[in-house]
């Protein structure tokens, strides 16, 4: 199809016929893309950007075999799952495989959404429960009952738009949360916290169905939990007859490198009772899946209700499934993901010696998050700074986001092909950014910063699957404190036309 | 890939792998389908089955148009709306191009579940009300805030089920339900019973966000409302300040032949607040749609959160809609509706002289009921003879349904090519199964009976747009008067193994 539309004449046309709610990335200059391969796009003139954002395009961006795949199969069949097809049970069989014995039990639906609501459908079938604990800044989809446990959105809609049955727990942030790298063990002290908030529910004649978490919070601020922080949680939610649900939905799927999932990073000895996949599950064709265990399942039909999806497991998006499985295996994509990630994961910590903005890096395989400060100290939000460089890093064609409830983390999610040149570039542009930035608001870049208070960082070698500890570099910097934006999360990175102006604004004063 | 697996290998795997509540048809002997082409189906064996029934294969199975459009898009680009495409604002404009003015900003999303739960959620942003009056048997979709919604659903969870901020209404079926085509104005009749319930609702100090209603029910039993109705009902919503939704998940897309959308059969003069796409939209490539006002899309927005969906529009999935859209006007599939549904309308209309079973013929386009009836008269369904036909139809290798709340309308939706041949196979194999069933339960086919109580009966006649009025038949039948199954509701036609056994055990008695 000839590329016909001009970026303006696509703006005013999304101006006709989009809603306003669906934003574009840079809104006063944002991109058209015509075509991608593996972890590059290219713009309607050629322009080649590196991409470090798209976690959906995980084997790299219209990979042919699932290309072929899919047009194999679109060839001969694609019909709802009241039929009997092979794709169907050899998908469900090959993507169990991948998981400990006991989740065994499939539904394949649509999207993450549609994961993460049934998965609270069966939680609360299974327990005869009503109540979900979520983790605030969580973000977990935009269905009705996703956005009852999504702090990241419900803040948004004012202070009554927490329901009754929604609980909220600190998340198990160990570099800006309530119980820090320095505390003796915040796994037990974040678990504590769950265990509180549902000894209050119960005081208040409530019950818990669930506890909800991404294995690691990613819209949240690229939070990696403390090992053992779910075993812990997921005994108190079993002792008050609740389950734990992880959503895997952006960081599943081989993204740490060593493990296939996320959660298995917290240790062999914890499974989750439900598991939610979606985004990189069919490299953007638009499919999702729950994993449970037998007797939830049971529960749930026991009710005699059938559940009927009916794009859910068609044989296209199987045979793209299967595909998508396929590659991650014979691309050794995981074993990319560990070599590449600790690379890039070095680099940023060679930085970090360098720049007094970078608070923290912290991440695993090809899940990365670099969360920049005005203070290392007291680790103020360096918000309008991160927006700056996503900006810079864009006219150097070079797609980064920044999250977290401050957005002044930059996140690293590639597609799973991100190889070591990629991840060098995108270092040196940083590099340069921050040299600048620093430079223009009149700090100095350096190596030899000192941390008033040094504390241990826990960083993840993916190759051993051990943690190290690392000291931090500290300063005193002379950074000027602008008050962090406490709005900005309510907005996603680059997701506004103002961004830009208000960033440069700020840093030139 | 190499078909592989025996059907009882399958459903050895499904036990294991897929939740139960996914059931399948003809659970105790079900159809392995491995290729289909048109509206004709193929078993592993090469059997050839016709397909009355898989209205998400809108423009004919495996339709090649849109692979290569699918193919095409998949080689370049794969990705989410955040980028600008020309794919994403082209489809939007073809979309809008066939409803009127005012219904002109979309959401694409996957499914008619995330369509539906997003129309509730523009519907209670809007108006800042909470309540939504659906239609007694009504089923939406599968998420938690629809089966909320869905009475086809939650009547199965128990009297307590029906949220405080649901309000059900009787659904206007004329054949069955409170005000008859004997009745001198039942449009007016059921929408005043709408008004009521607002009335009802105000003084209990609730407010009305929505009503919500499939323009033809479907899994309610193929019910075609009668012309006027949505408009009286939308001036009272309207009046209440709630908006009107029309889910044309199941009934858009031509499926009625002379319109584009199946609410345009209630007048010109009416126009839905929202309306909700999804199924056929890409002949079984999950993807869905919302489209809405100008003012109801800019009251979401003014809220500031964001609305993404992560598949949503993408490049692939506008490519799949595009060329659905453009395979619907090239092939006159429309046109194709109202001469095939006309003709098989006619075809059943003879048998329904013919057959004292036969109760009711509605339909428009290729949408058709036809309801069973054990008494004419007493218009009790004739639930058990509705399942043994489509059991006797499969052994025939046709494809058909039972539904609505005693499962007893069969229900014909076939893909859009359906043509004369297919109509005249499938109608001469219900006259046999239906002859052979009333010989053996001991009742004549006769062409000359007549109904106690002989009403005018509106058909539909598309090729005019207006109704026309014929006289019923009746007849004292002397069926014997076996309870319906009220629990049959709760299952979908052929998803139950018990069926065709204790269906040919009452029928032998």
């Amino acid at each position: 199809m000839a590329e016909e539309y001009t970026k303006a004449k696509i703006m005013e046309m999304r101006k006709k016929h989009i809603g306003p709610s669906c934003k574009v990335f840079f809104a006063n200059d944002p991109i058209k893309i015509v075509r991608a391969r593996g972890q590059y796009m290219f713009d309607e003139k050629e322009a080649r950007y590196l991409d470090c954002i798209n976690n959906v395009a995980h084997v790299g961006h219209s990979h042919p075999e699932v290309t072929k795949a899919a047009l194999k199969q679109m060839e001969l069949l694609n019909t709802n799952s009241r039929f009997l097809h092979d794709n169907l049970v050899r998908y469900a069989e090959c993507l169990t495989s991948t998981l400990p014995e006991k989740l065994s039990v499939c539904y394949f639906v649509n999207s993450g959404s549609e994961a993460n609501d049934l998965a609270l459908r069966l939680a609360r079938q299974y327990t005869g429960h009503q109540d979900v604990i979520t983790l605030d800044h969580a973000y977990h989809g935009h269905v009705t009952s996703l956005i009852d446990i999504s702090p990241y959105k419900f803040h948004q809609l004012g202070k009554d738009a927490q329901k009754e049955y929604i609980h909220v727990a600190p998340p198990p942030d160990t570099y800006r949360g309530k119980y820090r790298e320095d505390h003796p063990d915040p796994a037990s002290a974040y678990a504590k916290e769950v265990d509180y908030i549902i000894k209050k529910a119960h005081q208040n004649k409530r019950q818990i169905a669930a506890f909800i978490a991404e294995s690691m919070q990613s819209c949240g601020g690229q939070i990696i939990p403390p090992a053992g922080y779910f075993q812990k949680v997921s005994e108190f939610v079993h002792k008050a007859g609740g389950v734990f649900i992880a959503d895997e939905v952006q960081v599943g799927f081989g993204r740490v490198g060593k493990h296939f999932w996320s959660f298995q990073l917290q240790g062999e000895d914890f499974v989750p009772d439900i598991v939610t996949m979606g985004k990189p599950i069919g490299n953007g064709h638009p499919m999702s899946c729950v994993v449970t265990t037998k007797e939830i399942a049971e529960a749930f039909g026991a009710t005699g209700m059938e559940y009927f999806n009916t794009f859910g497991g068609n044989p296209v998006s199987c045979a793209i499934g299967l595909a998508v499985l396929d590659i991650i295996e014979k691309e050794d994509l995981r074993g990319n993901a560990t070599t590449v990630g600790n690379y890039l994961t070095e680099l940023l910590i060679e930085q970090k010696q360098k720049h007094p903005l970078i608070g923290d890096i912290r991440g695993v395989g090809l899940f990365v998050g670099v969360d920049l400060v005005k203070d290392r100290l007291l680790r103020t939000p360096a918000t309008a700074e991160a927006q700056y460089i996503i900006y810079k890093l864009k006219e150097k064609r070079i797609l980064l986001s920044a999250d977290g409830p401050h957005r002044n983390v930059l996140k690293f999610k590639p597609p799973m092909c991100f190889n070591k040149e990629d991840a060098k570039l995108v270092v040196d542009e940083i590099d340069q950014c921050l040299t600048a930035l620093e430079k223009a608001i009149g700090i100095q870049s350096n190596a030899g910063l000192h941390e008033k208070n040094p504390a241990k960082r826990k960083v993840h070698h993916e190759n051993s699957g051990s943690t190290n500890t690392k000291d931090e570099e500290t300063c005193s910097s002379n950074l000027q404190d602008s008050n962090p934006n406490d709005n900005a999360c309510r907005q996603s990175n680059g997701l506004h036309p103002e961004s830009p102006t208000v960033t440069r604004k700020r840093i030139r004063t």
